[in-house]
């Protein structure tokens, strides 16, 4: 599968839920598989938090396919044999569409802290128009885990004629206090570190070094991400090598994975667009905008399927279920499945042999 | 109740599990009640991370009782008017005991990092010392709850004829990966913190303005203390009255609790002794130094009692029952309650009415 990313570029304003407008702004996407002639065959997959628009395939030269690549491919769950499969990186994320580090129209100057706070709704909004522009008004159906979950179940709620079929993975429907608690470490050791200069850092300053905020607020993602017995199968009580154990600074295993991973990532991913997007997450709420829970789902036209993980422990299975049985309770169409992994919320990304099969006969 | 705190100096060495030695070493007590003639009414009370010897009373002048005032006092289920109950300040804690922050003799200088590194083992060999100058050798309880609890459970496995019953809550047998990982938040945002300087910060640093990484380390901690359902009670979605929903740093009502409460600790903590108690914690194994867990265990010959929280998502109920059923396999006396509480791991210090009655049964 040939891997290219494209950007739409857009002139006309993008009205934010907060009353604020993005204009211009820039959508990073990529493509797999071929749309057909009456453009019933599209698929959008949404991204998670430190995901991109790259879901599948591999770039040229490149060792790593995208984040979903298990999934999407030929002849794969999401069958780009038959599907015209659509992922954009979300507005406010740092990987080609317009975020915090993007010029500030008609500056030159990166907006940084005056960037506008982006929702879930702004997120699909933006994606609305990036298919506008590609002259796709329907689609078969709408993929996230995560934060991609609830961009799909956003999507039911806001659009409820665009999609045939929406499937989300891992999410919930408003993002609850225990989740805000584990942001909340990344927000305060970002904004805290001296090497942030309150956004004004310099954009390369973190490419050998990553700032140590965002390696720190990983860690506490990460432990979210996991789950008390997947860090015990992956690590249980190992200390590394050559660290003492009567050494003030030597390491579990468990500690070296945090501290390898974490320090990775800093170097990589932009430090605002973590705050932006983390406050997306937070904000996250199906009700906002409607009366309350039940009006909100009582919107959705689309088949909902709702995939969650049992040893998921940054969104419980006990929130996609609610979802699942208001549903029911209003006679909408709508299948739950619990996913028996001990991989933590993870599972969704890593665990695809377990829920894969559900996927394909959904889009049967 | 009057209380005052004691310290008591040893000019001996402790000899530590590391093979170092602590010579000489001060431990700060406080004793409630009265010691009987025969010596037959101790209780020794343990302390938790980041908990004192101040377990109960209130000092002269002070609003805020001791961190146990609930089941400590005259009449209370350690009945003060029976019992002569001892809380004392682990080594390396810096509430008056020797702590990183001492002068490292002959030096007056501060050990720092040349602190040795303590463990649970160390902080009952120090307690036992302490319990040898007042000259008691034999204890009718040992209570404690969380790092308290490891040392009650250290103490049964270590010194098996020295205590009658020992009263272990929201514990574990070993520190679990988990609970590492979350401890690692800590460690890295204390040590990357530029204020932290290698350990090597003027001891009046942090009066005004704690340290940064102490307090984000914290936040980590704060949530693995609750529960996603006592975030929930406590918190919901409440969004902080005259912070804007859109504002990036606008807070939730979970986000400015974390703010306001790690901001607090971190002024009256340091920083040191915290990386010092978070690694006895993570080192906390009550099979080393023993072949097998169940060759540990098998040593205990006072009457064990085990009390677990529900929602306790730092240490599990299933790691106490782990212990209590191999206790059972062994015929050895061990009794299990499993505490339904909502407010996870916390629960051990704010909701005493649920399980003070158990306790008051065994001390009958």
């Amino acid at each position: 599968m040939k891997i290219e990313t494209k950007v739409a570029n857009f002139t006309s304003p993008l009205y934010l839920e907060s009353g604020r407008i993005l204009e211009p702004y820039s959508i990073a996407y990529e493509t797999y598989g071929v749309l057909n002639q009456d453009k019933s065959n599209v698929i959008l997959v949404c991204h998670a938090l430190s995901g991109s628009h790259h879901a599948a395939g591999i770039y040229e030269g490149d060792r790593k396919a995208g984040w979903w690549d298990g999934l999407i491919g030929d002849g794969k769950a999401i069958d780009t044999q038959r599907y015209f499969v659509i992922c954009s990186n979300t507005i406010g994320s740092c990987f080609g569409s317009t975020s915090p580090m993007s010029p500030c129209y008609p500056s030159i100057k990166p907006y940084r802290l005056k960037f506008p706070v982006v929702t879930i709704k702004d997120m699909i909004q933006a994606q609305k128009q990036l298919l506008s522009s590609l002259d796709i008004h329907h689609l078969r159906a709408i993929v996230g885990g995560s934060m991609g979950g609830m961009q799909a179940l956003q999507f039911g709620v806001d659009f409820p004629n665009f999609a045939d079929e929406i499937i989300s993975l891992a999410a919930t429907y408003a993002t609850q206090p225990w989740t805000i608690g584990f942001n909340k470490v990344a927000v305060e050791a970002i904004r805290k570190d001296p090497r942030f200069k309150n956004g004004n850092y310099d954009i390369d300053d973190f490419k050998e070094d990553g700032l140590d905020g965002l390696a720190i607020g990983r860690i506490a993602g990460h432990i979210s991400y996991l789950s008390p017995n997947s860090m015990d199968d992956k690590f249980g009580r190992n200390y590394v090598a050559n660290d003492g154990l009567f050494e003030l600074f030597g390491r579990y295993e468990v500690e070296r994975y945090m501290e390898y991973n974490t320090a990775n990532f800093s170097r990589l991913f932009d430090p605002l667009s973590y705050l932006y997007i983390v406050k997306a997450i937070n904000t996250f709420n199906l009700t906002r905008g409607y009366d309350t829970l039940y009006n909100a789902i009582l919107r959705i036209k689309a088949k909902l399927h709702l995939i969650s993980f049992k040893s998921d422990y940054l969104f419980f299975p006990s929130e996609m279920e609610h979802i699942h049985k208001m549903m029911q309770r209003n006679s909408q169409e709508s299948t739950y499945l619990e996913v028996d992994s001990n991989y933590g919320h993870d599972a969704f990304l890593v665990e695809i042999d377990k829920f894969e099969y559900r996927i394909r006969e959904i889009l049967k």
